[in-house]
């Protein structure tokens, strides 16, 4: 029985199967420790390698590299290289990215919001 | 320097390194490839171990159980014994875990919207 009405709190079967798919399908694609947040440093500007690395932090120039192709291949970064007196590198944004804005304002603000719980949390002396 | 003006296209540095720490922050407890399925398949009802198992397709359960776990610790889930003729386990999403609405929200939509443009770039023969 599908329900009509979307309710927050429940779900019926059809449209919870949609949404584990859909949220695969976005995890396969944007999952994992790095890719937003490279999304995200990207955001302040172009950047080089270097500057990338500098920015995020905790991750190794394996990972940045991997996580760069892989962005490229997906359509939300480009290599842009500029051969003047020495050869520079650049990652810039694409167009397609700016499809991620509203999943990385949702993130963040959650983000913050939970630090902040959590915080407040410690300091009253119970964890949730 | 600070701009006042929040364009999605870019950041000022304070406002990239906020919201690449509030990222940070928010996949430290929710990322990973499991957490928000578990969630996103309580959402249609409390369920049993093995139920939850069908539902998330690919998770063995060693990983559903050590995610529980983690989901349970940081209050999104409550883990219900009742004791009847015989002891049965469910699990229940707690009203914190409706927090995580509009991210749930926003990634599933996006989920869908990026199959279907990869489906549609297959189709006409080009990746991106």
């Amino acid at each position: 029985m599908e329900k009509q009405e979307i309710n927050n709190q429940q779900l019926s079967v059809g449209q919870c199967k949609a949404r584990l798919n859909a949220i695969a399908d976005a995890l396969h694609v944007i999952g994992g420790k790095w890719k937003l947040r490279i999304i995200v440093a990207l955001k302040e500007g172009n950047k080089r390698f270097n500057e990338l690395q500098r920015l995020i932090d905790g991750i190794s120039a394996r990972v940045l590299s991997a996580e760069l192709k892989e962005l490229e291949l997906n359509g939300f970064v480009k290599r842009n290289v500029h051969s003047g007196m020495s050869v520079t590198v650049e990652y810039e944004l694409t167009a397609y990215s700016e499809t991620l804005d509203s999943v990385l304002q949702s993130l963040s603000e959650w983000g913050a919001m939970h630090k902040d719980k959590v915080r407040k949390s410690l300091h009253e002396g119970n964890l949730v």
